[in-house]
Order: structure tokens, then C-alpha cells, then sequence
């Protein structure tokens, strides 16, 4: 076969996976945002027998072939084939790697431990949950040696979800966090709080939805490719390629804020996801290449951007015209009302100082868990230990401590860190990206599109094409350094608290 | 191989199957409903991928083998087992008899002319879309020699969307339809008009969405497994099993029985699909057997029992409660209002009087066409010809006329005379249920649970494991006849119309 048949094949492999990952990413979508009740198990059948046919696409005899010959020809391939190429194959090996009744056992083995999770929650019963957890972890460190027996099995999970991270890079990086934050939260917690009782109040779901679509297209979202849906949990979605995305929030109606700001962050997932180059369509590279780049967009939206003055002041007359109740409000009190700071017990709930340390607890006990120094039945008490040693909480239960986040039930070990490493990443590229553009200019006038230029520039076009941590330092010119991130958090919350 | 597990293996190609048309109706279901505008191309993406998936799979040696074995072994296997065959090979033989290239051509041409027929509605240009229509006529006749070089081509198609329809059968139905429905129309003309004017007003989508969740728990459907959602044109499909079902309306806020109308009709599809026995999961046997019974369903819950006099009184209440406007509205002047007679141009907007008439002027132009007597560009003449000779209107245009519905552009030749079959067949079996249940009684008191087990019992349980004609047949305990149907009218509308 010629050489550039073999690269249509390569297209058509992936236009192939692209369906599949389509179908059962609609029919999730569908499960989290309008299907009835009563119809999980006849999704969970449907999306076992479409997960087998793509394990069989991937691993075929056919695939495998096709994928080699390639990798053998790496001097003629582009950059772009070389990548996809590398892409597929690493997720095949790692297939091949675990024994296929091992794979399947383990799946079983999260599905079941997320139903029991769900009612270890619901009950506050961790010793419900505890042998699955045991089991998950077990597991996770067990396939960690099949696919690289070299490392520590947390350094390969760390990996897996940030090309490069390691349990080295990430204890720099939380220890100087925990130095500077955590007197940061201490010195918060002695000065004045800050007034946000006019966050609460009366405000109709309909007008959140219309403030939703005002935020959206502010941003500079294309409607017409990005949907919007209400779920028990805010998230993003794309449906088999770049060309539809859909973003989802949940409305309280006795707090705007919670929504506006949750659309602000999908809406900053979905501009970088939207935002990948057409030509990448239906490939492996038409997606957001890491969860710690991804949040860097999200969290950049959202707090960087989202909770700054300027941005604040700029979107004050439209919540007065949407909200009544905020008439009397000034920009400077709605600026710090949205910032106020409170350690809390709940990660998806904290504020941009104290979110960190949530992430840091998890990472802390992950990685202590991941190398058999503690046990999963003690993790309850470290947790709640914890919570008091960096946040100054007491736990007072573990539906709101240990138990309150589905990851680990998911399977996801390593995945926490990068929630955190995104907030940084996010503020190191803000300062690159100020010294191009006048950013607060933007904000003021409500204008998204240089900002949204420069991100699309530097990291939204590539898709996958980079490494995370290569990406990150074409569009940095420099390593990544976490002190942005906290030189922005002490100079914003040390001029709210004084 | 043991035949047990040739037998397992039966149940496992079609549980692959299922998750196949899951996931492509969970795709279509989403296009419909709540998709961003600008997503169509790549839902087709996905669509035409897993469709040639599902093709490979069905035509594949592996599977043609297993079914051949089975059919030559048809003396060891039970009675579903014997069907599930018969209606794969039949699919599959289907395939094979049409070459694969004229197959894909044919796909094609259907997309493109849907398309083209969107745009030649909106502006009213029938000539743009004739050249399609034309070619689809005719593949459609090829497309029948290929099947059944034994039948005639609308022969062929007719027993494709119910099984044992023929013209044969058609001319008689709709020629004792005629016979007394065309002099029913002119009495309703000429006398006095009921007042519907009630039915315009204010009514807030709010509020008729309550009222859909009214009517469908009314009605008896678990709303577990059978979701609401709204949509342009209102219409029911399951995805991937009985197990989750969903329904759509569309609601104009000056109108309530417009959606009302909708949701009862949809349910009834639902009734019937939720209904089949939990013992057909994941099989073939797991939908509703044709269009015909399905209609039979649906138009019977619509019409036969709510449009009745004694649900109209019963449901009364509610709508007050509902909507105020209708506070003086008596149960009778509602009645005569919903049952209200009017000869008009669009086929759904059609009262049940005129329903069938608006079939019949398909089926004969249906019958000409594939004989070759007409020609597509002379449609819109004979269609204007025939809606004056029936209905005794004049049709102003090809937009209000010929190219009001989408069956065509996609393909469908020969499903429209189902849709008048349904109404006929519902009010046979009315008939032979009002001889063991008190049905107005049952309507009278809201109380749906002994017509539903009737239904259950008779249709709905069976799912796919009849031919359409035998399960009527076992059903009615005698032929089918387009009296009944006809004496409801009669008698039902001679009463309203004096």
C-alpha cells in the first residue's frame, strides 16, 4: 500500500473513533441533563457494548498494523501524524498491558464502587465504601506496574493526567503554595469580613437564564455550536468534535452568583475546546490536551477575568436590570462579595485562596495512599486532620469531608492536582498575556475578543498537537513557576482584607 | 458449536444491535430537541459512521452465518427465536439484494433532497424539488424489483411499512372510506358551525407543561421511563429499549389543545412501546410491530378515548384550574369545540373526519406514480385536484399543498396509508373492548389502568412478535374491517353536527 493511503487509513481510524466517542458521549450528556429517572441501567448496557466495540476498533490486529507501520515511518510523517500516532499507540499499550480480564474486573469494580459511593454519601457511612476504595487503590497501583514498571505507580498516574507531572514537581509546587497560603488565610481570618448578604435573595430562574446567555455570547461563545442544559453538576461536553459543545449549570434560586459563575467557567472550557483548529476535526487532536490546561482556561474565565474589577463593574448594570434587589449595590461591594474568603469543608464550593488547599489535601493523601504508608480505613481521621491543620475547619462529618467528591469512587487517582496546577498555570499566563494586551482595558468594556485571540493563539488552535507541558512553555517563553499565581492571590485578597 | 450457545450468540448480535440504535437515536433524539443550531453536519457524521457500523455488522459472514445456520435448524428453535431470525434475514437479504454502491447513492440522495425540500417549502418551489422526487420515485421502484421481482414496486413497499398491505386492500379500505366519509363532510357543511372560539386565548407554556405531566401520569405512563421534551414537530422514539422512552411536544401559548392533543398522542406511542414484555430486552422484538398498530395506539388514545364526551368532562376541571379563561366552558360546549370539523390543507392539523381523506389523496397520487401513470412534475395538479374533489377546498399553494410533509423527501413510499389504517384499526378494537370493559365508565372516572391492561394484554406485550396482520387478527378474533370506524364517525359526528 502507498504511503499516503495508509495516512487516509489513519484519518478514517480516527473519523471511525470520533462516531463512537460521539454516541457515547450524547448518550452521557442525555443521562446528566434530561433523561428520566429510571433509565441509567439501559444507558450503562448501551454504553458497555459501544465501550467493547471501540476496545476492539483499538486493539484489532488491523488498527495495531496500520499504527506500526506508521510509527516504522516516523521520518515521513508530519508532525501532526506523528502525534496521533504516538497518541493511539500509547493508549493501545497501555491496553495490551493490563490483562483484558483484569481491565474489564476493574471497570465492573467502578461502576459498582460509584453506586455505592452515592449512598455511602448520602448515609455519611465511609466503612460502606472503604473496601471498594481499598480495592480501587490496590488496583491502580497494580495496573501503574503493568504500564510502567519503572516508575513509582503515583508518578504514573500524576503523568497520565499532566504529560510530565510528578510527585516532584508537585511537592515544589504545593509546598510553596502551603508557605504563602496558608498565612494568607490566617491573616484573612483577623481582618474585617466582607459583606455578601445581598448574594442572597429572590432571583428568578428565568432571568439566570437569560443572564446565562448574556455571558455566553459576551464571552464570545458561538451559539450555534455551543448548547447550554441544566444538571445536578455543572460540566462540559463535546459531542464527537469541536463543532458541538455543550455546557451545562444549575440554577438555585436563592443565589445568582453560584450559576454565573459556574457558566463563566464551563463557557471558558467551551471557548478553548471550540477553539481548536477546524483542520484537527474528527482526529484525536480535536480535543483540550490535559485536565490542568483545560482548567487553566476554565479558572482563568472564571476568577482571573471573571472576578476582577473591572469585569465586576462592567456586568453590574445588566445583574441591576436582571435582579432588582441589587439596585443599591456598588461595584466595589459586588467586587468583594464575590471574592469573600471562608474556609469551608466542600473543594467545588471554596473560594480562589482557600481552593488550593482542598487540592492539596487530596494530593497529600493520594500519594501517601498510593506508596501503602496509610490505609484507606484511616482516611477519615487524616482528612479531617488535615482540614484542620490548612484550613482551620473542623470536619464535622464525612459526607461533608472525606467522602464529599466522586474521583476516587471514578477510579481517578492523580487527577486533583491539576485542578490546582490550572489555577497557576492560568495566572502565569495572564501575566504573559498582559504585557501584550491591555487586559483590564478589555474587562472594562466588556470586550472578550483580544483576550480570547491570544488564548486561541497560544493554546485554544492546538488541540492536542503539544504535550501539556510543552504547550504551556511555547505559550509561557518560560518554565512554569507557581509565583504568579500567588503573588496575584496576596496582592488581590491583601487588598480586600486589610 | 453447541446450539445453546449458537442461541446465546443470537442474543448477543442483537444486544449489539440495540446499543447501535441507542446510540444513533440518542443522537437524533438530541438533534431534535435541544442541540445548538449550527451542530446538524456533524451529528450526520456521526450517523453515517455508525450506520455503516451497523451495516458491517448485519451483512458481515460471521453474522449471515449464525442466522442461516439458525433458519436451518428452525424446528429446534421457539417461537421468538423463529421471529428474531426471520426479521434479520429479511433485513439482511434486503441489503444484499440492492448493489451496495446504489445503496450509498441512495442515502445520499435522500440527505440532499431533505434538504432541498426544506428550502423548496419555505419558498414555495416545488421545481427545485421535483428533480429529487423523481429520482427518488424511481429508485424506489428499482429498489422493489430488486426485493421482490415478484410483486408490484407499491405492492412491495406498501407490505414493507405493514405487513399483507397491498393496493388491493387499500383501494377497498379507502374506497368504503370515500364512499360514506365524502358525503359525512358535505352534512358538516352544511350545517351550523360549533363555536370553538374558547380554545384561542393566553394560555402560559407553563402551564400546559403541567398539564402534559397531567395527562401522561393520567394515562398511566411511568415517568421513570418515559421523558418530555419539547421539539418543531411533536414525536416519541425509545432509546435503545422499552426501558426509556421519550415524548415531545410544541407549545403555542394561544393554544392549549394543540400540545394537549400532541401529548395524548405521543403517550399512546409510548403506552405501546413501554408496554412490550421486559422479556424482549435488548432484542428485536423489543419495539412495536409497524406504524399501522403503532397509530392504531396512538390515534386511539388521541381520538377514541380523548376526544370522548366522558374524558373531555373529566378533564374539565383540571384545564379551569389551569387556565381560567375557560371558567363558564361547560363539558359539552368543550366537546363540540375539540371535535370541531373543518376541511382544510394540512394533513396533521386535520380534524378526525378529514384525517383520512388527506391519506387517501397520497395514497392514490402514491399509486400513480409508482405505475408510472403520473409524473412527478405533474404532482402539485393532481394533488390541488384532488383536495377540491375530496375536501372541497382550493389550495393556494404547493407550500400549504404538495410539499407540506417530509415523507417523501426521505424516502417513505407507501407509509402514509398506515396513518388512516391506524384510525380504523383503533376503532375495531374499541369495539371489541367496549364488549368486555364499561370504556366509558373507565373515561368517565380518569381511570385508565383496565383499557391499558386490555391494550397490554392484546398489543402492546407481543412488541415485534407477530406480523402486523396476525397480532390485529388475534386481537379483533376476526378480520379487519373499515366498518366500525366508519359507524364511529358516522354516529360520533352526526351527533355533534345535526
Amino acid at each position: 500500500m502507498e504511503l499516503n493511503q495508509v495516512k487516509e487509513q489513519l484519518l478514517k481510524l480516527q473519523s471511525r473513533l470520533s462516531a463512537y466517542a460521539h454516541a457515547m458521549e450524547s448518550i452521557s450528556y442525555d443521562g446528566q441533563t434530561v433523561a428520566p429517572k429510571g433509565t441509567a441501567e439501559n444507558r450503562a448496557h448501551a454504553l458497555a457494548v459501544l465501550s467493547e466495540e471501540e476496545y476492539l476498533i483499538k486493539t484489532g490486529s488491523e488498527t495495531v498494523a496500520l499504527l506500526e507501520l506508521l510509527d516504522n515511518n516516523k521520518a515521513v510523517l508530519t508532525e501532526e501524524e506523528k502525534r496521533m500516532v504516538h497518541l493511539m499507540l500509547k493508549d493501545i499499550r497501555r491496553m495490551q498491558s493490563i490483562p483484558m480480564d483484569e481491565y474489564i474486573a476493574y471497570q465492573e469494580l467502578v461502576v459498582k464502587a460509584e453506586d455505592v459511593w452515592e449512598d455511602a454519601k448520602r448515609n455519611n457511612d465511609f466503612a460502606s465504601f472503604a473496601p471498594y476504595l481499598s480495592e480501587i487503590f490496590e488496583t491502580n497501583i497494580k495496573f501503574a506496574k503493568y504500564c510502567a514498571p519503572d516508575k513509582a505507580p503515583y508518578d504514573y498516574w500524576l503523568g497520565e493526567y499532566e504529560d510530565g507531572l510528578t510527585m516532584e514537581v508537585c511537592d515544589e509546587f504545593f509546598a510553596k503554595l502551603r508557605e504563602r497560603i496558608v498565612p494568607l488565610i490566617k491573616h484573612i481570618s483577623a481582618s474585617e469580613q466582607v459583606d455578601s448578604s445581598f448574594l442572597k435573595g429572590n432571583f428568578p430562574v428565568t432571568k439566570q437564564e437569560e443572564l446565562s446567555y448574556y455571558l455566553m455570547k459576551l464571552m464570545g461563545l458561538d451559539l450555534a455550536h455551543c448548547g447550554l442544559s441544566t444538571s445536578e453538576h455543572p460540566f462540559t461536553t463535546s459531542l464527537g468534535s469541536h463543532l458541538d459543545e455543550r455546557i451545562t449549570t444549575h440554577y438555585m434560586d436563592d443565589d445568582f452568583a453560584s450559576s454565573m459563575y459556574s457558566v463563566i467557567h464551563e463557557s471558558g472550557h467551551a471557548l478553548y475546546d471550540t477553539g481548536v483548529d477546524d483542520k484537527y476535526l474528527y482526529t484525536l487532536l480535536d480535543a483540550g490536551v490535559s485536565m490542568g490546561i483545560h482548567e487553566s482556561q476554565s479558572r482563568f474565565y472564571e476568577n482571573l477575568l471573571g472576578r476582577s474589577k473591572e469585569f465586576v463593574a462592567f456586568v453590574l448594570p445588566k445583574l441591576k436590570e436582571l435582579f432588582p434587589s441589587l439596585k443599591d449595590v456598588t461595584a466595589d461591594a459586588l467586587y468583594r462579595a464575590i471574592n469573600r474568603v471562608e474556609p469551608s469543608f466542600i473543594r467545588t464550593e471554596a473560594d480562589e485562596v482557600t481552593y488550593c488547599l482542598h487540592v492539596l489535601v487530596r494530593y497529600e493523601l493520594e500519594k501517601k495512599l498510593m506508596a501503602g504508608e496509610i490505609k484507606v480505613t484511616e482516611l477519615p481521621e487524616h482528612w479531617n486532620k488535615l482540614y484542620k491543620e490548612y484550613l482551620g475547619v473542623d470536619v464535622p462529618n464525612d459526607k461533608l469531608g472525606v467522602l464529599q467528591d466522586s474521583h476516587w469512587a471514578g477510579g481517578a487517582i492523580g487527577y486533583f492536582p491539576s485542578y490546582a496546577l490550572g489555577s497557576a498555570y492560568g495566572a502565569q499566563l495572564l501575566s504573559k498575556m498582559a504585557a501584550e494586551i491591555d487586559v483590564k482595558d478589555a474587562l472594562s468594556k466588556g470586550d472578550f475578543s483580544k483576550i480570547n485571540d491570544w488564548n486561541r493563539e497560544h493554546i485554544w488552535k492546538h488541540g492536542s498537537l503539544y504535550r501539556s507541558d510543552e504547550l504551556l512553555e511555547k505559550a509561557l517563553g518560560e518554565k512554569f513557576s507557581a509565583d504568579d499565581y500567588i503573588d496575584y492571590l496576596e496582592k488581590k485578597f491583601k487588598d480586600i482584607y486589610k
